[in-house]
């Protein structure tokens, strides 16, 4: 690194060390300073900066503390470069400054919706007749669970599968951490680009390798995904995440084609919106799949509730076998209590009824969005793109505003609203700029009508 | 691989296809055969073996299902080294075998003494009073449970802490996982070997690096850990798993200056016993580090209840900023009702007293099982180690019989009892053969005086 270019502020209320550190932070991260280059010295920086010496100091303890910079004795500091994963999504303080009053960004479910009595009910009766659930249980979880849930997978989905197939976990998040280490090493995780964080972060935490395959509103090309490396492929056909694209059956068909390819290629299907999306998807790969080449990942979280984490996976006989031997101290780390709760609740045919009525709740909010989009007055800038159901639509917005300025007058009017590119991984020329991810889960129609009023003020009239 | 020396039994039950997979697995784990060596060819294999063709498909198939060979077109089997984990601990058919009826293993706990009639109080009244718990709760935990952990920690432990410094998670072995993705690829983990698998396999399987040191009965050598690549040491100063070994002041003392010598050199400390073992402990490391050298890591999976597995963390606040800043997807995987149950139990005072009691408990059924083999026949042959508390005490046995003879004998008289050697990751000939765990905590007093007798028939007069 030979050129020191900071522009560091004495006016700003950020203290000066803080203003350095994340200014070589946010380049080592972003790659512009090489992993192991060489950082400048403490006294170059006092000198080109202007910064007393304990300041410099500060900043590059800073760095070190955090892993983005180690010392060598006798001959200075150099970068560690660390994964970049772009935590925007969070921005706390952005978001605290403005005080949001609408939160429209992705994920947000309907909470009056969670069924609170009936589990309320459920637990209060199981730990009642069921002391002994306090003991341990069972590594790949309850199996009256276990039975629920492949009862209901057939119920809802077609799905036949045997409870020995069946790995409960708390999250999928969870699950796909320890899916993962039944892999060789040299295996190359899949994942689109923008993708589902809390899927990808785990895998890639876990030291595995990993390639993205960039997607657009249509998708990705299935000829990227034979030029790459891939061997397990992260995918959600009903709906992917964040863009909402549902894949086409001719698409399903290639994507299986290529797992069919080779012996050690195989998709794990994770679509966590699939029980209340709307009736026009496909079936799910799982259920396409004669080659046992599907891993079905899911969870109750968002269907149910978010406190009980609960995710199971649905492993082809053959993997199962090989996660039997290569995982023995595997857990659910979920109690055995809350099992039960969930089996109960799926066993009574509760669990069914519960999604009909989300769905319901889930597609008259969609709509009524929409129709408060299209008649307000900057509908005239607004494309609203195909969805597949789930909690959020996708809009674009072309008024002459950049996207950040769009995103940060929506935040100056109290609407929480997050563009498609938060949830890149790395840049990716297919995605469209200004492209939001509008989430109404969590809002209720008085709330959306007034966020869309909102957002009226904040983008019309700007062309 | 040149030479083909399996043996085949074809008078057994067990299928041939399978004798020789577990014949090649057992090489590839071991490193008789190496990571990458070619394999005989399929047609050698029937020649040498006189094994049909189908025979020997299938022991291939299976070896690459699982993971432990791949196949190259034209060129034929390579051998896959997988991380090699002891799962004798398991056995499953061996013990099933001999219909165990006194479980002696590691890590049992008194049963009875699970605050069962508290615990379903506390759950009744926590999800009739609070149900918003079934929504999103904070990623580290509830703050009532981070209070009632840090007001434990120093009631009990005299350890002072901020709430800010807690992180609850699922269970110990998820959050040495997380905790590990902290550090740089570049860091090595140091463990004990023997140790416990459910802290070292979550580490190992996330691809960081790792490096063991070999104890004995009087736990490892300081040379040995300054002549070693260690960064972060995992250890349990009050009771080395399995061996029971206390350090000494003097030995805390030279592990906090070997952490102190370098800035990226940390220890984590985790007792999963230390609440519950006797009071003739010195204080934990984290009360004696002045410089933020020492991660807490503790679990109320065996203090309260194995199903509600809740764990901890404790991270000096510079690592828990960079914890902050490396884990923004991090959640605690913990229902929020479950972690209010135990933040009431703590708060309430009845957790302490629950301890005192867990103590009277093991102390008492430890002495028990000490006067019961010192008054049997083979009690000659035995020598009983210094244990920590906790829940078993460590026995040589000197009768002339092998380790396994033991080990089978005592098996045969449904005893089931693990020699130290199981918990070994890797040979060590610092660690006396024949030396056993046996644990108490699951057992009886009638169930002690049993298991004793029929060791008693099993081992004595054999010299």
């Amino acid at each position: 690194m030979k050129d020191v270019k900071y522009k560091i502020d004495k006016t700003l209320s950020t203290p000066l060390y803080l203003q350095l550190y994340n200014a070589f932070k946010n380049d080592i991260v972003s790659g512009r300073i090489l992993d192991n280059e060489r950082l400048p010295s403490r006294r170059r920086l006092t000198e080109v900066l202007g910064l007393g010496k304990n300041t410099v100091d500060l900043a590059y303890q800073k760095l070190i503390d955090n892993g983005y910079a180690i010392s060598q004795p006798r001959s200075g500091y150099f970068a560690r470069r660390q994964s970049p994963i772009n935590t925007d999504i969070f921005e706390p303080d952005f978001y605290d400054l403005h005080g949001i009053s609408f939160n429209m960004s992705q994920n947000g479910i309907d909470l009056p919706s969670i069924p609170k009595n009936t589990l309320v009910k459920l637990y209060r009766e199981i730990i009642y007749d069921k002391p002994e659930l306090f003991e341990y249980g069972h590594k790949y979880g309850e199996k009256s669970l276990r039975k629920a849930v492949a009862h209901y997978l057939y119920e809802v989905h077609g799905i036949s599968c045997s409870t020995d197939q069946i790995i409960i976990g708390a999250g999928s998040d969870y699950l796909i951490e320890q899916l993962s280490h039944i892999f060789g090493s040299s295996t190359v995780f899949g994942f689109e680009n923008p993708c589902y964080a809390r899927s990808y972060v785990p895998v890639k935490n876990s030291g595995k390798q990993t390639t993205l395959i960039n997607v657009g509103l249509a998708g990705f090309d299935v000829e990227d995904l034979y030029k790459s490396d891939i061997d397990v492929l992260y995918i959600s056909p009903d709906g992917q995440f964040p863009t909402g694209y549902r894949m086409t059956a001719a698409q399903q068909k290639e994507i299986l084609d290529w797992a069919n390819e080779k012996p050690d290629r195989y998709i794990i299907e994770a679509d966590f919106d699939l029980d209340f999306s709307d009736k026009g998807g496909l079936d799910p790969l799982f259920l396409r799949d004669t080659s046992e080449k599907v891993i079905l990942l899911n969870s109750f979280y968002r269907s149910i509730a978010p406190s009980i984490k609960t995710g199971f996976l649905v492993l082809p006989k053959k993997l199962k076998e090989r996660f039997d031997e290569r995982m023995p101290y595997y857990t659910t780390l979920k109690s055995r209590i809350e099992q039960q709760v969930v089996a109960q609740y799926i066993q009574s045919g509760k669990y069914q009824r519960h999604l009909e009525k989300l769905y319901n709740i889930y597609s008259s909010k969609s709509k009524y969005l929409k129709d408060k989009i299209n008649s307000c007055s900057f509908s005239k800038y607004v494309t609203i793109h195909h969805q597949s159901g789930g909690t959020h639509i996708i809009v674009s917005v072309d008024n002459g505003m950049t996207e950040n300025e769009l995103k940060i007058s929506a935040a100056k009017m109290g609407v929480k609203l997050l563009p498609l590119t938060t949830f890149l991984i790395k840049p990716n020329p297919k995605l469209p700029a200004s492209t939001f991810v509008m989430g109404y889960g969590q809002l209720s129609e008085a709330e959306i009508e007034q966020a869309i009023t909102r957002l009226d003020k904040a983008w019309a009239n700007k062309k």
